[in-house]
């Protein structure tokens, strides 16, 4: 990445520099402002947890990815959050409670042990909004398409969005009654779209015909919109369960599709990201070129339910760092500044530096008489001069 | 602090909830616009460092409030940053380099594994400004002034700035030619000015009685300017160093107290916090019937020495939490929204959505036909109609 300088830095640890430090502050601020403009409520979840609080629900896969600290008051293991979806839906059941929907959303740090996320990167800085409390397709389709304006924030357009259903995997695999070992490899080789073996494994073991068929065609069926007909004659007779999952997939393509034709919708219905807590629609945005999605979410309804809580819920999340590496559009914003002579008795120069300062310039002062050791880091364009018993801005020649 | 919610938290840990989380962002914006306006580059040093680096120049003291983490890919100790200044000093010695003074500023979380800082809580959100390459005391009236209008922008007046200078202590404990031990167990007689046994520790060491008379001294010069004249006096003969330190203390009490007649200013010789990296001014903000400080800072040359850089600089720092707690002028932005009917077909209702949000409203969707299942969290006082084939904006009784 080439906003961090890695000299003497662990690996894959992010140190931000100016420019690039204001501008992603800037897109982080045009990012929280959008999702409050659609009603999304920030909160600020704690840095460290104790580790069962941080990891149940959707933060169940995350062992391997947490540091784990000892508090020293108690004795007991915090986990620095290495995702703040868990937290969001806690504070959701436990916390802010309140019947009907309920919009929340973040920005800030997160740690990863290793540095496998959506950058590459230890320490993603997570901005994400979450909606919960309701279990329609509406909430889908809020989510997805503020998971794009977020993006469109970001000057990220070109966009191609994959959309997955686990409820379709998820009946297919309850039908085949096997068991948890036998479930994650069949999961893997669907995921991984490993034919030979798929077909292997499924005459292995005692299924209806019917039923083998449906899962071997899974991982073939993925494309634009128009493979929803041949999913529904292909998966005819799959139940009720991957009826309304297909019904749903279809509907929500559309939508997306109408909305933002400019973005490309492409199904899979071998798409299983996050199969461990997501219950209904996953989707995820790339960028034709680079195989590390954008930003990603999905339904994961009855999360809080370890927090005492079952609630529908439905989010995306995305690392800002990502974004903006990606967009640019808040990039480079201009270091021009103005120099003015040392603070000191003359209360007319003061008044005009604040002035300055108030009207959104950018004003720094010498640190003395001296006035030609430049400051570091800044363009000085201008500089504020006395003529004529007025303090003046003038262009300036260093 | 009233903006977080213990339940199941670990002790100190703070969790901000609606509207407190997005009206300490704003806060956070407005400090990191200011710090902008007088000329002072964002940076976002990393979370995690190793610990060498993270426990050196003014991080020296930390090793036990900094919690210890292992980089799995070496084995290595990292720690999770305690303070953002030594990492402000790093990131200026070892990467930005450039002649001239610079100004770096920092907004961001760091953890303590106690909860002994400024506000009592293991997470601060800290923001600070420091100023590298310039010896004189224009830098340190710069930084000064700078902590005072930070604390004026989150809405704190009825300011009282402790300034000290440890000049005058480091010269007069040289003079006493004391080892490690006694050095250390004299400093805290002082700090704590604890009278009677810091008459035994004079009487008890070889010193010059001239020497053991103005170390007698320092605790009781305290108070407001005028005691300048009686410390002059007290400490006549101290020393060249003695004497440039009161005369910085005097110049840049004389400042402040013309540039912010409003604040109190309190002089007290025997101020030593962060005596170990502190070579010059250190000063400390409070606001009366408050015992701990709300912002703090120093001069600390040299700290970069240790980066392979030596330069003179100072800086101040705060917790913004506790800015927000005591200030509270960015409390409760309105959460007043609009609510709108679903996301359909409907393009010309889509348009005036998109109208509002742009133009800074807050519209949320309903989710579905239901209309009367309100949002959680969110005041909706209007609504959008379809009158006479237009989308309009009416007040809304629910």
């Amino acid at each position: 990445m080439s906003i961090e300088n890695r000299w003497l830095l662990p690996e894959a640890v992010v140190q931000v520099l100016p420019p690039h430090a204001r501008a992603i502050d800037l897109l982080g601020r045009a990012i929280m402002d959008l999702l409050w403009s659609w009603g999304y409520d920030a909160i600020d979840p704690p840095l460290i947890e104790y580790l069962e609080s941080l990891l149940t629900g959707t933060g169940r896969h995350l062992d391997l990815e947490t540091f784990k600290l000892t508090d020293q008051s108690t004795g007991r293991l915090m986990g620095v959050r290495a995702d703040m979806t868990s937290q969001a839906a806690r504070i959701d059941a436990q916390v802010l409670r309140g019947e009907g929907p309920r919009r929340l959303c973040y920005l800030g740090p997160v740690l990863h042990t290793r540095a496998d996320g959506l950058s590459g990167s230890r320490c993603p800085l997570q901005v994400g909004a979450e909606l919960f409390g309701d279990a329609s397709t509406h909430s889908d389709l809020e989510i997805m398409s503020l998971m794009i304006e977020t993006l469109g924030c970001a000057g990220i357009t070109d966009l191609h969005l994959d959309l997955g259903h686990v409820g379709i995997y998820r009946a297919l695999v309850h039908d085949a009654g096997l068991d948890g070992q036998d479930e994650r490899r069949l999961f893997d080789l669907i995921q991984r779209k490993t034919m030979p073996e798929l077909r292997e494994f499924l005459d292995a073991h005692s299924m209806s015909r019917d039923l083998a068929g449906w899962l071997w065609a899974l991982p073939d069926l993925n494309g634009p919109q128009d493979i929803l007909p041949r999913a529904r004659a292909t998966l005819a007779g799959a139940g009720e369960g991957v009826e309304r999952a297909l019904k749903e997939l279809g509907h929500l393509a559309a939508c997306i599709a109408t909305r933002y034709p400019e973005v490309t919708v492409h199904l899979d219905l071998a798409e299983l990201r996050g199969y461990d807590y997501h219950t209904g629609m996953v989707f995820a945005a790339f960028q034709a070129g680079r195989g590390q999605d954008l930003a990603r979410g999905g339904r994961y309804d009855h999360v809080g339910e370890v927090f005492g809580r079952a609630r529908p819920a439905t989010g995306f999340s995305a690392d800002v760092h990502v974004l903006y590496d990606v967009g640019r559009t808040h990039a480079e914003r201009s270091t021009a500044a103005i120099w003015a002579p040392a603070a000191g008795r003359d209360s007319a120069l003061e008044t005009a530096v604040a002035a300055l300062r108030h009207q959104g310039e950018r004003v720094v002062r010498a640190l003395g008489e001296d006035h030609t050791t430049q400051p570091c880091g800044l363009q000085i364009d201008r500089h504020l001069v006395l003529r004529d018993g007025q303090w003046r801005v003038e262009a300036w020649n260093s």
